[in-house]
C-alpha cells in the first residue's frame, strides 16, 4: 500500500488575532502542527486546537518557532545553538503540558519557519533541535524538509524521522525551498500542485526551479493553512490522493490493510 | 521533629537582564520556585536554574505567572478561570519540559505575584490552578499562601498542598499580606523577620497589621530573593532556624531522624 | 446644521495576524483610531493606515491601549497613574512619529478597550490621560466616553474633548457599557442599532439598561471595526445618517454650510 | 580647540529589569542614547532617564532597536529595509513624545546592536535609517560607525552625521567591529582602552586586530553601559581626555573659547 501523511500548520492565532480556518481543514488532513506560542498561537488556542485534532482523530506534532510573534517567526535569527536547544524544549514543553492536561498525547515535532529552513541547512542547528526532541521524548518523531540536515541530525539522534514535501511551494536545484522573498516561491496554481503532490508520492521526484528533477522522501505533504484557497487545496489533494490509490494516514499510523 | 521548607523565586532574570543573586542563596534554601517565561525567566535562564538546583539538590518547582513581563507579573489583570487554567498548564509544561530534558524533575507549583494574591482570595480563579495541576500531574505539590483559597482548591482537587509563610511581609488581619502598594508591605528589619520566621514555625501564629495574632500554617518559608538583603536574610533566617532545632528540609524530603 | 463624526477604530493588525477589513471601511467614516503597538498594530500597519487615512481624508486619532496584546487591551490591569501618563505619551509619540514621517498629522487621542473604560469612571487615571495629551500637544483633542471621568479630565487640563457614543453597545443607567462580559454588552441588530444612533444624534439620549433614558453627547459615533457586519453597520449608519440630514464630519473639520 | 563628545547607552532597565548605573555614569559623558523599547527601556525608563539626563545637561538621543528584547537587539534578524525604516520612525517617534511631554528635546539618532551592526555595512539598511530620520526631523543628527555604510547614507540624506568610535571594542582591518561572539571582541584593561581612546581623538587612527593603523573619525566616543567597570572607565577616560587638553562637549554644543 502507498501512503502519505497530510499535514497542516494550525492554532497559530493569537488572542483577539485569527490566522487561518483551522475548523474547515481538519477534517481533510491526518495530522497538524500546533504553534506554541513564540510565533504563533497562545495557550488557550493550543488547549483548543488540540482538543479539536484528538476529536478529529488526527495525529498532534508541536511546531516550535523562533521567538518573533511580530514576523511570525518567518524572519532568521541569529540564535545559538544552545537557544535553540532551550526554545524547542520550553515550547515542546509547554505544548505537552497543555495537551496532557487535556488527556491526548504529542507524535511529532516540527520546526516552523525560518527555524524550519535555518534547521534545513545547518548542522549546528539541526542538531540541537533533534538533541532537544530525544532529550525530552526520544518517542517523538522529527519532521523536517525531505534531505535536510535536520533530517540527518534526527537520525544520528536515533529519532524517527519523518520527510516532508511542499506541494505549492517550488524548489532549488539543491533541495530547499524558493525563499519566500521571490516572487516564485510559491506554486498558485492548485491543479499544478496537486499533480505534484502525486508524482512526488508515486516517483519520489520533483522539478526543481533549476529544470532538474531532484530526489525527494515523501513521509508527508504540507498544507499551508494560511494561503489563499487553503481549504481548496485541502480537499483536493485528499481526494486526488484518494482517488489515484494512495492512503491518506498519519505518520505511524497503523494501516488498515 | 519540627521540620519546614525554606523556598526563594529564581530564575527570574530574562535574557541580558538580571533579577536576583541566584548562585550565592541556593545554598541556603531547600526549594526554588522557578520563573517560567511569563513574567520573567526565558528558556536558557529556565535551564541553567532547573541545574544549578538540582546540582544543589534542592527541590524544583514551577513559578507561573501573568503574562506581563513589563510589570513582572505584580499587576492584577482581569484574566478568566479559563486563561488562568491555560497559562498554567503552558507555564508548568514549559518547565516540566526544559526540567525533563535536563534529567531533573519538578516537584511543586506555586503561582506568582499578582497570580498568586488572587488564587489566594478568588476561589474562580484558585480552582482553576487546582485544576490545571490535577490535570497535568497529580502528583505535583500546590504551593499557596497559608489559608487561602488557594490551599482550600488544592485539596478539594485531591492534591498534596504546602501553605507559605512570609518572614518579611507583613500580613492583614484577614491572613492576606499587605499590598505592595502600602508602605509597611514589607519587614525591612532583618532580625524582625527572622524572630517572626522562628515564632510562626514554632507557634502556628503571626501578629497582623491591625495587631491581631492570626493563624497560619508553616509548610513552607519564602524569601525573596529580589529583595534588598536577600542574601543575607537568607543565611541568616537558615542559621536561626537551625539553632532552635528546627530542620530546613523540602516538602516531601525524608527526613533523617 | 447637526453634524456628527463617524470614527472607527483601525490598524489593529499585528504583523501576519490581520483584524478587521480598514480598508472597506474607510470609505464611510471621517476620522479612524490607530492602534499604536501596544494592544495592536505595529509600525508598518500603523504607517500603511495612517497613509490610508489620509487619502481619504479622513482624520486620524492615536489609540493607546494596555500593553496586553494577549488580551488585545481588553483586560483590565492594575496599572498606575504614572504607568498611564507614560504609555500613553510612548504611544502617541510613537503615532506621530510616524504619521510625521508620512506627511501626515494627528487630530485625536482616544485610549482603546480596558484603558478606555477605566478611564470613564476613574479619575486619576483619567488625569493621567490628559496630563499626557496635553503635555504632548495640547492642539490633540481627547476623545472619551460621553459623560464619563475622561471628559471631564481633559476639561480640567484646558483640551478640546470629544464626547463618544456607541450605536452598538449597550449603557448601564450610569452612563456606562454594559461590560463585554455580559450578553447584552452588544447590539447586535444593526437596524436597532442605526435607530438608536439616529435617536442619540437627534435627541442627545439613549435608552440603558435599566430602562432608563439617560443623557449623552454625540460627538462622535464608535462603529466597532472588528464586529461581525461591521462593514455593512458602517454602510447603513451612514447612509441612515445622511438620509435625516446629519452631516458625518471629522471633529474640527469646517462644516460647508 | 580639540573636542570629542562621549556617549553611553542609557535607559535600558525594562519594568523590574534592571541594567546599567546609569545614574553613576550620567556626570561623566556629554551624550546619552536611550533605548526605545524594543531591545530595552519601556515608557517609565524612558520619562525617568530623559528626565535625569535633561537635569545634568547631557544630550538625549534615540537609540532605536531590533523587535528582540529577549535578545536585547543583538541578535542579527532579517528584516527588510521597509520594516526598518518604521522601527526606526515608531521609536524615534516614541521618545521624541516622552521627552516632549517631560519638556525636553532630542539632538540626536543612534541605532542599536545588531541594528547598528547591520546598518555599518548593508547600504539597503543604513538608507532606510537614514531616510526615516530625514523624513522624522531632519534637524536630528544621525551618529553611526566612523567609516560605516550608515554614516555614508546620513550624508547622502543630507543629515548631519557623528562618527562614532570604541575604545573597548576592537576593529577589524575594515573597520568593523570585532564580533561579540569572537573572544577578542572587547578591550578589557581599561588602561589600553584609555589610551586607544586618546590616540583615536589625537591621531585619528586605530590599530586593528589584524595589526593594521586603520583611519577613523571621532566625533563621538562610546561607553557600554552595561559593561564591568563601565563607572571606572568612565571616569578615567573623562579624565585622561580633559589631562591632554581634549574637552568633552556633546555633538553640536558650543565651544566656550
Amino acid at each position: 500500500m502507498v501512503r502519505v501523511d497530510l499535514n497542516c500548520d494550525m492554532g497559530e492565532s493569537f488572542g483577539n488575532f485569527t490566522i487561518g480556518d483551522d475548523a474547515a481543514i481538519l477534517p481533510f488532513v491526518s495530522s497538524v502542527n500546533v504553534a506554541c506560542g513564540f510565533h504563533g498561537g497562545d495557550p488557550s488556542v493550543m488547549r483548543a486546537t488540540v482538543c479539536a485534532a484528538a476529536a478529529h482523530r488526527v495525529a498532534i506534532g508541536a511546531h516550535p518557532g523562533l521567538p518573533d510573534l511580530a514576523g511570525f517567526g518567518r524572519r532568521e535569527m541569529a540564535v545559538s545553538p544552545q537557544e535553540v536547544y532551550d526554545m524547542v524544549t520550553y515550547q515542546v514543553g509547554a505544548l505537552l503540558g497543555v495537551a496532557r492536561a487535556a488527556g491526548v498525547g504529542i507524535r511529532h515535532v516540527k520546526p516552523h519557519g525560518a527555524l524550519y529552513n535555518m534547521a534545513a541547512t545547518r548542522a549546528p542547528l539541526a542538531d540541537a533541535i533533534a538533541l532537544a526532541v530525544r532529550d525530552l521524548d526520544p518517542t517523538l518523531l522529527l519532521m523536517g524538509l525531505s534531505g535536510s540536515a535536520l533530517i540527518d541530525a534526527g537520525r544520528a539522534q536515533g529519532l524517527h524521522t519523518a520527510s516532508e514535501v511542499f506541494a505549492d511551494r517550488n524548489y532549488q536545484g539543491d533541495g530547499t525551498l524558493v525563499p519566500r522573498t521571490r516572487p516564485d516561491a510559491m506554486v498558485t496554481d492548485v491543479d499544478v500542485a496537486v499533480a505534484r503532490a502525486i508524482r512526488m508520492v508515486q516517483s519520489q521526484h520533483v522539478i526543481a526551479s533549476d529544470g532538474s528533477d531532484i530526489r525527494v522522501l515523501t513521509d508527508s505533504i504540507c498544507i499551508h493553512g494560511d494561503a489563499p484557497h487553503a481549504l481548496l487545496f485541502a480537499q483536493r489533494i485528499r481526494s486526488a490522493l484518494t482517488a489515484v490509490g494512495i492512503s491518506v494516514l498519519a505518520l505511524g499510523a497503523p494501516s488498515h490493510n
